[in-house]
């Protein structure tokens, strides 16, 4: 029997996990609910119905998994452990500094409904907190190297959107190459913030803005851009949407680290993503950590796990014989 | 209480595995186990006593965890079901084509016994299988890649050591930076054997052997050169032993897979691994799964396990808590 799930919420993340679950052979797609009104909402899988948020609940028996497809700022601190009491579920919770509070009140409410919740599944966190997690076990006495990108960050792009005089903007975050070499060289090299990125601001003026005065701001800015170098360039709205839509993302983790009787010898291990869609790529994750979220719960495993609980083999749907044969 | 920690085997893994023993915190190093004369074998750890492998059932209750540090020609065939009747193990088994049936030998074993047997650990098979299931579960639409090196084959060398003529050899395997560069571009390429590695084999000739003759038995030895570019040197004894004596190692594995509604976004996962001591390396991975390997045994998950089996957690000595609020 395949394995039912329900997206909540359908934006760019819900759109990635209907197609993710469409590839799946052992997956199918049994509802998205939305908070809109749901006539208004059109999506790609014929015969598929789209829902009221708000009946959620009546599909507890319908849906074996419920992919939270919401924001980490407001959505998803109460929706996951609002959700987690009806259904096992995913999310994307990326807020690193309250993952542990997060964590606590997702692990209450799945105990005591008896399911399970996967939490702050993705590639950062998600991926990419794996490859620290094994890298730091493997290799205890060493460095942790994290860049991103090159992508867009949303919260700078935001930042920018709020000067006086700027209609739109769009910011690159960028690793900065001779930094990278330098670790993967094994240098391990003590990096400030400005050695680690750079960033890129694309920025499309209101008419009779000061374009020297909105880049001032922009450079000057504490936390976002005042640490950093930063490059600013005025485009037009038409440039912005041609050139700008895309959602390529990426980064690099590497751990450095020594082994040997007086640390002789050290190792790189260099994790990296090149993604064309950082959304699709994200969800792809999520719909993997679906199929865990059923296993684990019908094994009885309840409450809150993140990426770091879950077996590896849980996230295929092949058998381990399978997987011992042609993966290991 | 630490996990008191066998090793069975007294060569570069016996001797990687106390190194990294030593520098865990919550970790002992209880008995090191030979084939030899206890007496003739000097180890790194002052108060450890080297004991006779014959005796090693004594230590039943005097170790929570063996490590295997033997050869997966011969020794660990036999060697990782008679211990896993005795012991949690953990072996680095890395013919890939045998393991489903040394999997079944030590699961039985192990089952019979209670206890739990970690098999072909390691970086490949080991973090590369990680890295690949990982990388097909999320991305089940796409292309597996995996480069060794630069680094030396033992089975390659051997190979040319057997030639008549040949008085000592070095063979390294060598990733065709091209190819690399073509799956990190994510041109998604068709690659031959010879696209992929090249091989250079230092060569030391025994007095009067024909040059000529050895380097042309060894470019067209089948299954082992005859398929790649290959390049032989002609040294001394003194410059192998001066250029050559490094067990320098690593590799890379991609996948490159598809998303959206007609595969129109392409995403490239990379994981690489420069190492200064493969045998450094390799036994900090077995080390950190003997964490592991305890740990499901004192859960009660008894049999013969690999690394898709172990939860990411399981290997580090940091609780759940300190991990996600930091590892996450």
């Amino acid at each position: 029997m395949k394995t039912r799930i329900g997206i909540m919420g359908y934006g760019n993340l819900g759109r990635g996990v209907e197609i993710a679950v469409n590839a799946a052979e052992d997956m199918e797609l049994a509802a998205v609910f939305t908070r809109r009104a749901p006539d208004s909402v059109k999506i790609l899988t014929p015969d598929v119905p789209v829902v009221s948020a708000d009946e959620a609940e009546q599909w507890k028996n319908r849906i074996d998994v419920m992919i939270l497809c919401g924001g980490s700022a407001t959505d998803l601190p109460t929706q996951t452990p609002a959700y987690a009491s009806m259904f096992n579920v995913i999310d994307s919770f990326d807020t690193h500094a309250r993952i542990p509070e997060h964590f606590e009140n997702v692990d209450k409410a799945a105990k005591e409904s008896g399911k399970t919740a996967i939490i702050s599944v993705g590639w950062d966190p998600g991926m990419f907190s794996l490859s620290r997690a094994y890298a730091n076990a493997i290799l205890p006495d060493g460095k942790d190297y994290t860049f991103w990108g090159k992508g867009v960050s949303q919260g700078h792009s935001d930042a920018i959107r709020r000067i006086n005089g700027v209609k739109n903007a769009k910011q690159y975050t960028i690793p900065v190459e001779a930094a990278i070499e330098a670790v993967r060289a094994g240098k391990n090299p003590e990096l400030t913030t400005r050695q680690k990125h750079i960033r890129e601001c694309f920025v499309v003026l209101e008419d009779g803005a000061d374009a020297q005065r909105v880049e001032n701001e922009i450079r000057t800015m504490p936390n976002y851009f005042s640490d950093y170098d930063t490059t600013v360039h005025f485009i037009s709205e038409e440039e912005l949407k041609r050139d700008h839509s895309g959602m390529a993302h990426g980064g690099f983790v590497f751990r450095s680290g020594k082994t040997g009787v007086n640390g002789e010898h050290n190792h790189i291990i260099e994790y990296s993503l090149k993604l064309d869609s950082n959304p699709e790529f994200t969800t792809s994750v999520l719909t993997a950590y679906a199929r865990a979220a059923k296993r684990m719960n019908d094994e009885g495993q309840y409450g809150c796990k993140t990426v770091l609980d879950v077996p590896p083999a849980y996230l295929s749907d092949k058998s381990g014989e399978e997987l011992r044969a042609h993966l290991l």
